[in-house]
C-alpha cells in the first residue's frame, strides 16, 4: 500500500520571533513524505539541484524513504523564504525561487506508477495532469494548489480537479476557486466536477472534509507555542493519506482517522523549525494528543427538553 | 432556576444579500433572552425609549419573558444599523444609536437580583461592574463585551473580568484583549485572574471552550444559505447559559452540552432576519441539528500503528 507523492524538495529560510533558520531542508514532498511514511513505505518524485546534497538524500533513505524518483539536474534547488510576525497565521513570503523545478519533467520507476496512493502536492495544474496521465496504478488520488494556480492556469485546474479522488486546500484557496464565501458551497462545487472528498483546511480552525453524504470538522490541536508553521499543510496531507491507506479501505471511518492523523502531525510540525519535530515522533506522542483532540471534540448528543 | 439577562433592546436596520429589513426588533437582551428562554424562565432588564410600542413588550410576554426589568425613558430606544456583503462573515456598522441607553441605571426588582444565573451582555464593564453588586444571588455569571470597551474601558473590563464565572468573546476581541494571537495563551490570561471558563467565538469556525484542566472546541454547524448573522453571538450566549442553567449543575457535561445548544441555537438565527427563525424553532428542528453535529464531530480515538 505504498504512496507515491510528488512536489517540491526545497531549500527554506525562515524566520520567526522564536528565531532563524537558513536554508533548512522544506518543501511540500519533503514535509508530507515524513509524516505519510510513518505509517505506510513512501516514494518519492521531484527534482533537485547541484546544491542538493548526498546528506540530503542520506536523510530520505534514514527514514527508508523511496527517492529514486528525485531528479538531479544542473542548477539550484527550490528555495523558499519566508518572515512569520508576532501573529503566526500571517506570513510575507520573501523570496520564492523555482530554479530547477522549473523545468521539473518527471521521469518515474516503473514501481512509482503503480502506486495506489497519489499526492500531488501544490505544483502547476499542468503538471498534476502529466503526473495523472503516467500513474497508471493510482486508486486514490489527492490534490493540492495554491492561489498562484488558481489565477494563471483555471482552466488546466478545473480539468485536473475533474481526475482526482479527493482535494486539498485552504479555505482561502477555496473561496477563491469557487467564487464564494461559503465554505459549504465552495466544497460542493468542487464535489460536482467529480472528486468525492473535499478538504478545507483552516489552520489554526482545525480542517473540514466534506463529501456527498458526510461531513467531518476536527479542531486544530491547540498548540501554545507555534515556532514555525511551515510546511503544517503538507504535514497534514502526508498524515491524512498514509493514515488511510495504511487502513486498506478508503471509507468514512479511515477518512475521519485521516483527518484526526493530520490534525495531530500538523501540530507537531508547527513545534520546531522544518521537519526537526516530527522526525522523531513517535507513537504514544501521537496517541497522547489522539486522546487529548478526542476529549476536545467529543460531547453527548442530547435530546433537549425545552420548557 | 432563572437567568437574569442584561443587556439591549434595540432596533436594527440590516442589509444583506438576501434583502433589507428595517428597525426589526433586535439587541443582545433580545436575541439572548429568545434562546435562553428555551430552557428555563427568563428575567430581561434593560431601557427602551418612547418609540418601543406595547407589541414589543407583547412579544416577550409571549414567549413566558419576564420584562419587569425593562425600563421606559424618554427618547429613543438603541438603534443600530449594519450592512453585510458577499461575505457574511464581514460586516460594516453604518449607524450605532446609542440613545436612551446611555443613561441606563439598572433598577432590578428583588426576585432579579436572587437569579442564580446572570449574562451581562456587552455594554460598559462599569455598568456591568454595577450589576454584578447588586445581583447578589448570582451563582454563575458571564460577561460579553466588544473591542470598543477593550480600548476605552480596559481597566474596568480586567475588573469586571476578576468578578464573574465566565467569560465569552470573539477571537479577535480576545487577541486584542490579551495582545496575543494564539487563543490558548489568551484565553490561560484571562482564567489567571478569576474566571474559570473562556468561551472563545470564532464564527463560522465555531466556538473554543477553556477552563484550567478541560478545553472544547464545537465546529460550527454546517449553514449552507447564511442570510443575517446578526445577534448569532448573543443566540450562542443565550443558548449556552440556558441549557446550562436547565442541567442545574455546571460541570463538563453541562458546559459541552451549552457549548453544543449554543452552536445550534446560532445556526438557525442566521437562517433569517432578527429574531425570526428562532422564534419558531421547536424541539425536532433542535434534536436534528446535535445529531449533524454529533456525526461531524465524532472520531474513533485511534491507537496509531507506525510502521
Amino acid at each position: 500500500m505504498s504512496i507515491l507523492i510528488v512536489g517540491t524538495l526545497a531549500f527554506d529560510t525562515i524566520e520567526t520571533v522564536w528565531g532563524k533558520v537558513e536554508r533548512v531542508l522544506g518543501g511540500s514532498a519533503t514535509h508530507s513524505s515524513i509524516a505519510a511514511n510513518l505509517f505506510v513505505p513512501v516514494k518519492v518524485a521531484g527534482i533537485v539541484g547541484e546544491d542538493f546534497g548526498e546528506e540530503y538524500f542520506d536523510f530520505f533513505r534514514r527514514h527508508g524513504i523511496d527517492t529514486r524518483g528525485v531528479a538531479r539536474a544542473k542548477g539550484k534547488t527550490f528555495f523558499w523564504s519566508g518572515l512569520y510576525g508576532e501573529n503566526p497565521n500571517e506570513r510575507e513570503t520573501l523570496a520564492t525561487e523555482v530554479n530547477v523545478f522549473a523545468d521539473f519533467n518527471p521521469v518515474l520507476p516503473d514501481d512509482y506508477i503503480g502506486s495506489p496512493y497519489l499526492f500531488l502536492a501544490n505544483m502547476s495544474p499542468s503538471l498534476q495532469l502529466r503526473v495523472l496521465d503516467m500513474c497508471k496504478g493510482t486508486r486514490f488520488s489527492i490534490l493540492d494548489t495554491m492561489n498562484y494556480w488558481i489565477e494563471s492556469e483555471n482552466d488546466a485546474l478545473w480539468e485536473a480537479l475533474r481526475r482526482v479522488d479527493a482535494v486539498l486546500l485552504n479555505d482561502s484557496e477555496a473561496r477563491q476557486l469557487c467564487g464564494t464565501p461559503n465554505l459549504m458551497e465552495a466544497a460542493r462545487k468542487i464535489l460536482s466536477v467529480h472528486p468525492k472528498v473535499v478538504i478545507i483546511k483552516k489552520g489554526e480552525h482545525g480542517a473540514l472534509m466534506v463529501g456527498d453524504n458526510f461531513q467531518c470538522a476536527v479542531p486544530a490541536f491547540p498548540v501554545e507555542r507555534v515556532k514555525d508553521p511551515t510546511g503544517a499543510g503538507d504535514t497534514f496531507a502526508g498524515g491524512f493519506l498514509g493514515y488511510v491507506a495504511s487502513q486498506g479501505a478508503v471509507d468514512d471511518r479511515s477518512l475521519r482517522g485521516g483527518m484526526v492523523m493530520g490534525t495531530v502531525l500538523a501540530s507537531f510540525c508547527v513545534e520546531d523549525f522544518g521537519v526537526k519535530r516530527l522526525e522523531d515522533v513517535n507513537r504514544s506522542d501521537i496517541k497522547f494528543r489522539i486522546d487529548v483532540l478526542h476529549r476536545l471534540s467529543v460531547f453527548e448528543p442530547v435530546d433537549p427538553k425545552l420548557r
